[in-house]
């Protein structure tokens, strides 16, 4: 049994990387070919020809179609043959390889691993800011050489910025501020409100106004796996609390993790904000900040991967800090729990 | 049980290869040291030292012997022992490493990986072209990781020129050109005859005389693992026949796949031909050709391999052109089951 | 069953590569910290944080403890947790991570990986030239990606030393000199005497005199895995013998191979001598070609771990000259059964 949930939504990659050229993505353990038709609508499917299982990715696109670069086995967008390799054979339409539900929202195209027949769009995560009016989004993909929730563990638990990330954006006033976990159906939420401290620079400069400011960090969990992250100040006379704060500088950092394989992923990181929305400088600057804080995170979790395969006997701990990591963890499995007896 | 069979002839190199300095080569999953003894004659041994395992490809040949570069066991071209390490100590004569059967014909040095009471030099595939008179013979060997069946179904099915070769050696005719298999005893042939077209460039250079000719390529699959392409081209006028067909230009591409493990084979490819055949400057062109052309095979050969391993779910499909490959299969298929009777 | 044994001292390292950074190195099986406290003393433990088991020795030392890089748990030299990520987390005295026992001597840090309840210094391989008045001594660190077995069988049989040395330090006269071989309750004793003959370069440097000497080389194999290899030369009409001989240019070459898989280990290499010994050019030149010589070794023994296994239907055998490995195999194996049956 894997680790991850099967029917569910998952991220295959931006909008952007999935393009009119075939891309080779493994999702859940599966080689995936992806590529848009020439309406824009995405394709997945399998990514080995039924004929002799090169991987189509390396074929070419023929219209909405991709020719195997072996023996030209020629296949449509719904997976089935359309030519065979001698082209004065007849059509045999029962060849075909595995196609996927796709879906495109939030900036991203999402795939659906499991029983098509359950793959309801509705389902899909609501990652609100990466598409509401008034914000503006961007970030990148990463490859990371863990296990997906070791990443869930890492976000749904800012303390670690203090020590991972003391040369960038640890703050030791993030250990101070209490913090509040809390269990909301399908989502886990853990929240740090830092009240009257004076604002770190990035959010100065953002908020663009002296005083003192009301902080706050509040992760949340969403199944399978995304984890949202409400950041951002607002001077302390606008009055925000935990349950509104869009009164000063807002951002939401938006993370999902397709798992790749039990030992690996794909990491998505984004940022919406509602600031500074047509500033592509402030974007593109954040971007390439990110790249350098993600790196010290990268060495931390394949370390700590590499460490659980050598380490066999140990277990992993959990303290008051890990709550949020904790509660995501056992969301996954009692989901997993009510796959297998559906199944 | 290996995917190769065992009471067989296989290339182990090309004459000029197997020279008085040792070689290491793994064959049928066995490590194996070859050289000639200062006669000339070849000598297969398992490349390992019966003292302490060393491989005695690292040692250093002593007249008709080689002297293990670990304590200096000294071992005769019939593999016994012929000094201990202790030059005072008597030698122990029952100390020895196992030896092959080895042959040489062709071109080639073969060596026989079963058992040697049956390693008769008749059984040795008849790749007449590569010493008969009249003829020249050339080549190369390549490393490719993938199981050498999977390099039979590339070079029993020409399909794939027209796209692997695109930018090579294809030709958009050898699609339309029908096709006929037959089996023939332990043989399988695959024919295409492309009658009255225009001679494609190098053909064209090795025929010198200009008008429509008659084309042909024909694929023999010998077992153990060598595939004989008879290639060429003669003037319409000449009535060349599937059956007779000197007239022309002809050549004889030369392949033999020797097993190195089950995702691995060496692969020996020539190139004889009955014109031109004074020509070093044409041989040396041809060599470096196939270096491009088989640079192009490899990639899909070794994509294909990785694509079966990650997709252990899916199984390789045959159609009308995979006919010659499916043969041969079977051929090795049905030979493997009567060893295994035999043993 | 590991093939080492359990309830001994192994070198963890030079006391100078102990220090009070930290210093990652794998100890029988087991990813091990170690690091110097303030007071010199040395500090082993499991190297993996009880928290999310991230390798403590990418964490920061802060006083005699070691807080970990991820979420900053602090753990002190005993192991015992002493802050937790969230400072104000009332400490869980329970969260420790597992220590063993480390003892300096003979210029080394040893490190007991069995019961710690048996761990006494005494036990200690008395590598006495190593601290002895009137010697001095150095030597390095290396890697070897062999058994360690396969060390001790080379170290207790110098025959090699005429084909793998054959450009540095071979000498053919070794060949000639008889050996004798006795085991003495844990230890076993190669003895090579060599009366009369003219010495090599390095040890007519050593002794400073004209004439002829008499050599020897004595190897003494040492549970749980050390050879101590006397070496020297002394002028013929000062009548040295293999029990006394102190009358020439002696040195002691102390060799620990401390397991760190079943097929790698640590080396640990050094010479002691009592001539020179203020001499610091000469302990550097002795340091710079043990690392050429060692090279030679390294590609040879790392070679045959390939081999055995990629031959795992062939064993290794055993000659005269092998006399020395045999015995101290034999004496690791019984020791290796007395450890089972007490346990």
């Amino acid at each position: 049994m894997s680790s991850w949930l099967t029917n569910r939504w998952y991220v295959a990659g931006w909008d952007s990387e999935i393009d009119s050229a075939p891309l080779a993505r493994t999702i859940c353990g599966v080689p995936m070919l992806f590529y848009r038709k020439l309406d824009r609508t995405p394709v997945a499917m399998r990514d080995a020809c039924p004929h002799r299982l090169l991987p189509l990715s390396m074929g070419l696109r023929e219209g909405d179609s991709i020719r195997c670069k072996y023996h030209g086995l020629k296949i449509g967008p719904d997976g089935r043959a359309e030519e065979m390799p001698l082209r004065t054979e007849a059509v045999n339409r029962s060849i075909c390889v595995p196609t996927y539900p796709v879906a495109e929202r939030h900036r991203f195209v999402w795939i659906w691993i499991g029983n098509a027949a359950l793959a309801d769009p509705a389902l899909i995560p609501d990652l609100w800011p990466c598409s509401a009016p008034g914000w503006t989004f961007d970030g990148g993909t990463y490859h990371v050489a863990c296990d997906y929730r070791l990443m869930i563990d890492n976000l749904m638990d800012l303390t670690h910025e203090t020590y991972v990330h003391a040369g960038s954006i640890g703050q030791p006033e993030i250990l101070d501020a209490p913090i509040e976990t809390r269990v909301e159906g399908d989502e886990v939420h853990v929240s740090r409100w830092m009240p009257g401290i004076d604002a770190p620079p990035f959010w100065r400069t953002a908020l663009k106004q002296p005083g003192p400011v009301d902080r706050w960090q509040i992760c949340r969990f969403l199944l399978p796996s995304a984890v949202m992250i409400d950041v951002g100040v607002a001077p302390v006379e606008a009055g925000a609390t935990p349950d509104r704060h869009d009164q000063g500088a807002r951002g939401m950092v938006i993370d999902f993790m397709t798992p790749e394989s039990e030992t690996s992923h794909h990491y998505f990181w984004g940022m919406a904000r509602n600031f500074d929305v047509n500033d592509a400088g402030f974007t593109a600057r954040m971007k390439r900040q990110q790249g350098g804080v993600f790196a010290e995170d990268k060495v931390i979790l394949e370390a700590q991967q590499r460490s659980i395969e050598t380490n066999p006997g140990l277990r992993l701990s959990a303290y008051r800090i890990d709550e949020g990591g904790v509660r995501a963890r056992q969301l996954i499995a009692r989901a997993l729990r009510a796959e297998e007896m559906a199944a």
